[in-house]
């Protein structure tokens, strides 16, 4: 069956692929001068020249003595692949940020191939300017290299640490929606995005790309991708780089965008092509902003994108010891691994380096020659300083409304059933409304179901595709929205988070069981905040706000696949300086707890609430003081007043929190000498010990609440075992019953699937007694027959009717 | 600055877009003669009664008396929105199985409108076949619909237990990368894979068109989808339905696909279009893989497609109560909710269902009529028994050669360095080779950085896009190869999926960082396979394999962002049925527990395994025996024989072995006198108590190893609390100090990264000491001292040199 030679696709055209045929590009213009020309290609080389510098030295920066492998360092790490096709882009955004006083920064999607970027950042200056100590001089300049993948030193992305960047890039397929993200709302500047073909294929960029659907050429900056096409990943092709070139336009045409593509490796014509082509490509920016801005009608043009096809770790040399190095995988990482071992690498290094004539480039004292250094843009126009990059630099406090002025008002805890969200979305509104360039709402598709369609009073949903006229009924589309839906979990939080750290404010809201989808980005974001609180002149964002609603507990009609509360773990692992994590039990502490976390930064905040109707316990004051305390002993469902409790119910989240009470008036009801003491907990991390995180009670404190000696039955939110995983050296833990989700559903009815995951009111009441029989003796057997009894029956009448019992869906606080 | 009205994109056409226009296909055929256009009407006609019957009836199943509302379901649950277009497609499928004898199944990628294909099933009468009391008769009718969407019954989306369904659709994205999983080597099956377009938004879906790069046309099959724009979402416009269809052409050329187009909402025309243009796509299909076939040549053809637009909600009335139903995103759900209070929506909804005119369609018994039975396909063909979508029953045990045969050689413990996946590889290699048309290794791109190249002996990888002479070069591309990489983790994931659910098996290879891009994924698959251990029918497939590599402890040089190893508390908290965790400590270890892995069924199993050089602990029989149990003394490493330890020193990880054995060998240094017993942990859920997980300890057991009144010094590979979150209620846990990744990372040294996590051998010997201070009085002061200064030394070693010191990096056990 198997073919001799694997054969070429038929869409194919070989002969188009290879960067080493003549340099092509789409406009055909020559608009760089000899004098021009020359310049940018010293330039490119000083870039490429500190490059290796970054690779290779710890010494001898500007090989000012012949290299010796005593000047290498001992351990080379760092990719080299991507550098000089970054380079070779930045370098050519400069002419025209000059030429036509743009407002630009740069996203880096290859992430590893950092510097290419790195490397202009420190030739402009700007990297002298923020770290005086790689000053521009011979040992800033040995400094700044062997800081380089080096211990204490910077990695091989765009870090924190590095001047300029938003996106670090470490995983892969953010960059065009954090470029998005940063845009939104600025429209005067624009994101240089540098596109990795081995991102390209990642989901969430493939996605990203319809980002375009969504941005406004009025209110919105502009998006400028350069797919860098040089081939290869770690050991492989790209796909998009083997793909015929008519494919590859129809792909990018049919993502709305309109490529142009540069294609060669021989440096001076690419330069003209790039040159020629990004100008261009520019001057459609501005036109297209022109004319919608102009007119005042929002319309969706076939923004321009750059294809630029060059080789992987363009000029390395072709092939060493016999194998492909330039132009294939090989270069993806240090190029040449053994110039320490190997005398031959070592000098085939230092040619190489030579090759780009640093003592033309640099002065002896190691400054980069003035005549170079004018190429780059003015003070404060270097893409390497814009603002933007540092947000918190232009953040500006929201401006929000009392939110006790949105209270629902409770006169009685748990009588009433009241939407938490109702309340929340109208607070909501009204942060849009007097928020209106710097604040966005984010979600995949679910803001309406989520009960949050209030906000549409203030700002619609932004749609920039065509409309129909039944959007005229209840649409609530609108180019000029503040609401922005993708069924893409990755595309939302990908804007989220460039709004976020270009300056700005936000929520995303999701169902709970699809917020793992972003699992991974979160992650990301959650360690780019901890690098940024090391980094001095880092300023503090807005924290990253998701909202999870449409929670486990009312997944119940959805089945198994939308049950999943297990996002929480993950967000738990994570450094304790960037995380909170709130389950506000009502509507009254869901004001307060999203109060808190829109006037907080360097966060991330997750807050669990869920959608439906729910009783609503805490009238505005006390939710304040609750919330503030983040956890508290709720007297009115406790009867255990001055006395010790002879067992403690405990909740954490609000479907829970409901069976929790139930369990507790059927405890009281039937046993009615005991002494049980109820705690709601809103701030997780209370639980866990002062010293694991900033909110931790100490253990003192903690006893004070649960005690030390007495049972626990705790309900919670989500997987159980997280609440002992937070509280195991707690003393009296020994004592802890924690129910929470186990993994146990299907289709159900709400109370079936608690039953199911025995976090229902009979199943914790009965575990209340089996932790009593000492307390108890024989007093508890009849109790919990009854429980046991009345569980089977709640059980069977769902299976019946397909519904829960009136007593549970009418059940409030009967005392 | 707002806009008076949104305007329409400046590349939208939208007269065309209106599925209310005229009916319009690329292929103008009419192949249905009279009868069988009316038939085909009929039965599509019986498929959205069923529909309909499921969402609402509980009664009165054939209207055989005017519908009333007690005969209505208390609670509604269930989706139209998609129903109508999806009974369609299938049954126009039906029709060529007949004609050219096909083998087919189904792919429903929009999930939520199950009820569309199951109605089908029924029709078809495979639903009867396997589930007898739901039979082909008026009671068997009432409890289809009555169980649909209801306790103790089926969910809306094609959950497992429908037959003829391996793609549930309850998280979106993955139709696709599942039906090419399934196709893949099943070279005459044809999935006919219906790809919603909410779901195109996801980014997984939409870097999954490409997986056509990655198929052969001799030895796979086929995979037709049928992207249904049905126009919305929950409440939003899609996006794809919105562009032109200028760019959605070329989007899916782009993509590498032949687009068919097929429009409208007319009933009698659009089934004439589908018939005819489904018909060309399978002819299509067929010529292409002859040709291939013939000649033995592989190519990439552009494999046809076809744009389904019609209404969401399609034959449901165009508005109620004033507002679109029909073509709008209200259609989603149920579409008249207010049945059972409203009497004009129940007059409604009676109407519209004997407009199907059930008692024309059903015979009074309650079965289909005869003449419209007979256009489903024979029996054995039907999609919804079509085997594959029952993997286990052609599964066939992997052809294994004898593990031990790939034994590493180990004289003495923990003296030689050698990288665990050498022999591995071998293996691996030989599976490869003795099960070709079985058996696929999948990953993102990092086969070979992961040290597995020796497969590419048997079997390179899959390439189908087009060679470059560079490839000649170790390129190792092959169309006939038998590794999967691209770099999307959610399409090499969702081939695997697919391959797996098919009755094959395979390996996924990953870094371990960037699993969590597929959290979601994998939860979704081990909800899957609970829920089939719950239908008898469903035959057991083979586990998906998930190696993890790369690990945290040696991303050291990449950075923070490539340093998480939390994939496993995701996993810990599905099923214990389902979910098993290795981490074996050296390669022998590595493979006794890979062989176990490939042979087990039913499972995910996570195997953590580093790629770089490590000391090798056990030889063969050692190994099999230590993993067999799961966990062990290593008794070379401990000198407490035969007396109770003072401490416990326990590992769990590769790594972190080599660490908890080095720091065992210091206290033996620094303080002979000392008891210590070596415990390490290869099977992690043998830690939680037994009736938590299958392979838990009892307590009696547990306490064999860690004693339960000795502190325990424990070295784990991941977040040290999920440690104790499996052991929080063992005896003795208050003596357990875990130790782990604490995100605490940078760009370091291996040593320097533990230092920073304290999980070196100086933080662990210094955690043991300070747990002895009442045995080891001041004894331990003198050790304690020394060790924190070796500590300091060797961190300001690697600040100074980029490295770490020899001892560290040449260290053996010294005993």
């Amino acid at each position: 069956m198997a073919s001799d030679k694997p054969l070429q696709s038929l869409t194919d055209e070989v002969d188009k692929w290879s960067p080493y045929s003549q340099t092509r590009s789409t406009i055909d213009e020559q608009p760089l001068s000899k004098d021009e020309l020359e310049k940018t290609s010293k330039w490119m080389h000083a870039s490429l020249y500190l490059c290796l510098g970054m690779l290779y030295l710890k010494e001898n920066p500007l090989l000012q003595e012949p290299l010796k492998k005593e000047h290498i360092k001992a351990r080379l790490l760092g990719h080299w692949g991507s550098d000089a096709g970054q380079s070779f882009t930045y370098i050519h955004m400069n002419r025209l940020i000059k030429k036509y006083d743009l407002d630009a920064f740069v996203v880096s999607g290859p992430g590893h191939g950092a510097p290419g970027l790195i490397s202009n950042f420190y030739l402009e200056g700007v990297y002298s300017e923020v770290y005086p100590e790689k000053a521009e001089d011979l040992q800033g300049l040995q400094r700044f290299f062997k800081q380089f993948s080096f211990p204490g030193g910077i990695g091989s992305h765009m870090t924190p640490e590095t001047p300029g960047s938003l996106h670090e890039g470490g995983e892969l397929g953010y960059s065009l929606s954090h470029a998005f993200g940063a845009v939104f709302d600025h429209p005067q500047t624009i994101a240089l995005t540098i596109v990795g073909d081995g991102e390209s294929e990642t989901g969430p960029l493939a996605t990203s790309w319809h980002s375009n659907k969504f941005l406004n050429p009025i209110t919105d900056g502009a998006v400028l991708p350069v797919l860098h096409l040089n081939g290869y990943k770690i050991n492989n092709p790209t796909i998009l780089a083997r793909i015929s070139e008519e494919e590859l336009v129809a792909l990018m045409k049919g993502y709305g965008w309109e490529p142009y593509f540069v294609e060669g490796s021989d440096l001076d014509t690419m330069h003209q092509a790039m040159a020629g082509t990004l100008e261009h490509c520019v001057k459609e920016i501005k036109r297209y902003q022109k004319e919608a801005r102009d007119s005042g009608k929002v319309f969706r043009p076939r923004w321009p994108m750059i294809v630029l096809r060059s080789p992987k770790g363009w000029t390395a040399p072709r092939k060493v010891e016999g194998h492909y190095l330039e132009g294939f995988w090989r270069a993806h990482q240090v190029p040449l691994p053994k110039v320490s071992s190997d005398p031959e690498q070592l000098k085939m290094l230092e040619e190489w380096m030579r090759a780009y004539e640093p003592e033309k480039l640099f002065t002896k004292e190691g400054k980069f020659i003035p005549e170079l250094r004018e190429l780059a843009p003015p003070k404060g126009k270097r893409m390497s300083e814009n603002p933007i990059t540092n947000g918190g630099l232009i953040r500006k406090p929201l401006k929000l409304n009392k939110f006790q002025d949105y209270a629902i008002k409770v006169d009685k805890p748990a009588v009433t059933n009241y939407g938490s969200m109702g309340n929340f979305a109208i607070f909501l509104k009204d942060i849009v409304k007097d928020n209106m360039q710097t604040f966005r709402v984010m979600g995949p598709d679910e803001t309406e179901s989520n009960k949050l369609s209030e906000i549409y009073k203030a700002g619609k949903k932004i749609w920039v595709n065509g409309y129909l006229p039944e959007d005229e009924d209840g649409g609530n589309l609108d180019p000029n929205g503040r609401v922005m839906e993708m069924l893409s979990e990755h595309t939302v939080e990908g804007w989220l988070e460039g709004y976020l750290l270009s300056g700005r404010h936000g929520l995303l809201n999701s169902y709970e069981p699809f917020i793992h989808i972003i699992d991974s980005m979160v992650n990301q974001h959650a360690k780019w905040i901890e690098k940024c609180l090391e980094v001095s002149w880092r300023q503090a964002i807005s924290s990253l706000n998701i909202l999870l609603t449409s929670t486990v507990w009312r997944q119940d009609h959805n089945g198994f696949t939308h049950q999943d509360p297990g996002f929480l773990d993950v967000v738990a692992n994570k450094s304790p300086e960037v995380v909170r994590i709130y389950l506000p039990p009502d509507g009254n502490c869901l004001l307060s707890t999203m109060d808190h976390c829109f006037k907080s930064t360097n966060y991330v905040n997750v807050i669990v609430a869920d959608k439906q109707l729910h009783l609503q316990y805490l009238n505005m004051d006390a939710a304040v003081e609750h919330c503030t305390k983040g956890l508290g002993i709720w007297d009115w469902a406790s009867n255990d007043q001055g006395e010790e409790p002879d067992v403690v119910m405990a909740s954490c989240g609000d479907v829970v929190t409901q069976e929790a009470l139930a369990a507790t008036a059927l405890l009281r009801q039937h046993l009615p000498s005991l002494k049980i003491r109820f705690v709601n907990v809103v701030d997780l991390f209370k639980l866990i010990p002062n010293g694991y995180h900033p909110h931790g009670l100490t253990n003192a404190e903690y006893g004070n609440y649960f005690t030390t000696n007495k049972p626990v039955v705790f309900a919670f939110h989500s997987y159980p075992w997280l609440v002992h995983r937070l509280t195991y050296n707690r003393p009296g833990q020994d004592l802890m019953h924690v129910r929470g989700y186990k993994e146990k559903g299907n289709i159900d009815t709400p109370l079936e699937l608690a039953i199911r995951n025995e976090t229902d009111r009979f199943s914790l009441a009965i575990r209340a007694i089996d932790s009593l029989t000492d307390v108890l003796g024989n007093r508890g057997a009849g109790a919990r027959e009854k429980l046991l009894e009345q569980r089977i029956r709640s059980m069977n009448y769902a299976y019946e009717e397909g519904l829960d019992p009136e007593e549970f869906t009418n059940w409030t606080w009967p005392f």
